[in-house]
C-alpha cells in the first residue's frame, strides 16, 4: 500500500550525557521514512532540503523506495537546523537553537503521482503545511496519522485544531496530551481529544511505553527496558514510521492491528535510542527486528489464573 | 501456606488534590493483610499499636483470617502517625509530619506458633526491626520478600544491606532502585542491587506500572490507566499485599508465577487509590477482583506476525 509522508529532513546538533554530535542528519520524515521503509515500500516523501543537504543522504532513502519527487531542494538555501541538550533522565531536553530556514516559507507541493494514497504520515511540522498537504489530496487516504508537539499547542493552536478535523490517528507524548486537553489525567484527557477529531489517540510516554485509546477501549505497550539510552532524538518520529509501516504493510486499520502497529513502532524506536541520529537504523535488518519484536512478546506476556 | 506480614499498623492524615483526611487507618501491614487476605490465609501478622488504635479495626482484619497474636497493644502509648500531602502528579509528596511513638523503640517477638510459616513478607519498616524478625525464625521461609524506602537507605543502609542479603525478592520505587544501585538506567540498577542479596528485584512505577527483574529476564507489567487518582497512600503496600498473597495461594515461587502476582498486585493496587485510606480495600470482593485481572488481560494482550 503507498503511503506519503510528510517531514522536515533537517540537521540536527546533539548534545547527551554520553557525547555530542554538531551536525548529525534528523529530521521527522528522514526518521519515519528510515523506519517504515522496512515494512513498507513506496513511500512518497514531502519535505524541503537547502543545497547543504548530503545528496548521498537521499539516495540511502531512494534506494530503500522512498521516493523524491515531493521533496524540494532549494539550492541557495539551508536547510533547517535543530540543536539541544538532552538531561540525565533523557526525558527532558533544552533547545538550544532552531533556524528555520527552508522551512520558513515551506509551500509543499504534492506531485500527482502521490494522488490516491492509501496512507498518510504528517510527522511533526508546522500544522499550516500538514493542512495544505491535506487539502491537495483530491481522495481521503483510508488513515491519515498526525504527530505533532506542544510548540504548535502554543504557536499555531487555530491551524493545529483544524487539521485534527482531518486526521484519524493523533500521537502525542504525555505532557502534550495534558496540555492539549487541560487534563492531568491522562484518561480524561484521551476523553476531551477524542472529541477534537482523531478516533484513535496514542500517548507516547517515553521509557515508559505508550497508551493507545479508542471510544472506550485501551491499550498499553511497555517501552523495552534499556542499558543505556544513547540519543533520544528521533525516537518519537521513528515509533511513527515503525506504526505507520506496519499498518501500511498488514493494510488493515483494526483496533486490534494497531495495537501491533504499536509494538512495531516500540520495538524501532528501541533501535534508534541506541546511536547518534539515524546511525542504528542504517544498520538494523529484518531479523534484527524480529528478534526485537520477539523481547517485546516475552516482555509483557503472562498467564494468569482468575482467583 | 501461611504467611508472616510485619509493618506498621498506624494512623495517617492525607491530603491530596481532591480532599482531605485527617486520621485514617494506615501503616503498611494494615494495607499488606488487606489485600493478601483476599488470596491466603491464614495470616500472621506482626506489628504494634497504641491504646488509641480502633479494636474494630484488629476484628475486621481478624475475621478475614488475619491472626494478631503477634500484634503488641501498647495501651499507655501512641500509634505510630504519618501525615502527608500529595501534589497534582500523584506521584510525589511531601511528609508533613511523623510521630514514631509505639514503634520508637519496637522490638518484635515472633509467637511459637508463626514459627515454620512458608512466606514472609516485610512490609516498609526499620531494618533493625526486619531483621529481628528474620533471625526469630528457626526455618527459613521458602520466600521472604522485602519492601523499604529511601528513608532507610539513608538513615539505616548498613542494616538495610544486612537485610537484604536475607531476602528472597526486593521491591523498590524507581527513584529508590536508582538511589540504591547509583545507576540511572533501571536496567543497570537491578544488575548491580541482584548482587546485594535479592535474587529477584520488583522495581514499582506508580501510574507507569512495575517491573521484575531476575537474572537475564525481565517483565514489564502495566498500570491500569485511571481516570482518577484519589489517594495512593498504601499503594505500594497493597501491590505487596497482592503479590505475596498470590504467591503464597498458588505456592509456587518460579518467575513465571512471579509475573501472575506482579499483575495480581498492580490490580490490588489500582481498587487501593480509588478512595482514602483502605476505605475501598473494605468493599472489594473476589469478583471485582476478577473483573480487574480481566481488565489487565485485555490492556497488553497483543498478537503479532512477525515480519
Amino acid at each position: 500500500m503507498s503511503l506519503i509522508v510528510v517531514g522536515s529532513m533537517a540537521f540536527d546538533a546533539i548534545e547527551t550525557p554520553f557525547g555530542k554530535n554538531n551536525r548529525t542528519i534528523g529530521g521527522a520524515a528522514t526518521y519515519i521514512s528510515w523506519s517504515a521503509s522496512n515494512f513498507t515500500r513506496p513511500i512518497k516523501q514531502i519535505s524541503v532540503v537547502g543545497g547543504d543537504f548530503p545528496k548521498e543522504e537521499l539516495k540511502m532513502l531512494e534506494a530503500r523506495g522512498v521516493i523524491m519527487e515531493g521533496v524540494q531542494v532549494k539550492k541557495d538555501e539551508k536547510s533547517f537546523f535543530w540543536s539541544g541538550k538532552y538531561h540525565m533522565d533523557m526525558n527532558t531536553r533544552d533547545t538550544i537553537e532552531t533556524q528555520l530556514n527552508v522551512l520558513a516559507d515551506f509551500q509543499p507541493e504534492l506531485p500527482e503521482s502521490y494522488q490516491n494514497s492509501e496512507y498518510l504520515m504528517l510527522g511533526n511540522l508546522l500544522p499550516a503545511v500538514q493542512l495544505s498537504v491535506i487539502k491537495q489530496l483530491r481522495t481521503r487516504p483510508k488513515l491519515t496519522v498526525l504527530d505533532t508537539m506542544n510548540f504548535w499547542m502554543e504557536s499555531a493552536l487555530p491551524d493545529l485544531e483544524e487539521v485534527l478535523q482531518h486526521v484519524d490517528v493523533l500521537m502525542v507524548n504525555d505532557s502534550e496530551a495534558r496540555q492539549l486537553s487541560g487534563q492531568y489525567s491522562l484518561v480524561k484527557a484521551a476523553r476531551i481529544i477524542l472529541k477534537m477529531g482523531p478516533k484513535y489517540l496514542i500517548i507516547k510516554k517515553g521509557e515508559h511505553g505508550a497508551l493507545l485509546f479508542h471510544e472506550e477501549q485501551v491499550f498499553v505497550a511497555p517501552a523495552l527496558p534499556l542499558e543505556d539510552v544513547f540519543d533520544p532524538t528521533g525516537a518519537g518520529d521513528t515509533f511513527a514510521g515503525g506504526f505507520i509501516g506496519h499498518i501500511a504493510r498488514t493494510n488493515d486499520i483494526s483496533f486490534e492491528n494497531m495495537k501491533s502497529g504499536i509494538i512495531v513502532g516500540s520495538a524501532m524506536a528501541s533501535f534508534c535510542v541506541e546511536k547518534f541520529g539515524t546511525d542504528r537504523l542504517k544498520e538494523i535488518g529484518h531479523s534484527d527486528i524480529e528478534r526485537r519484536l520477539q523481547q517485546f512478546k516475552e516482555l509483557v506476556n503472562f498467564d494468569i489464573a482468575l482467583v
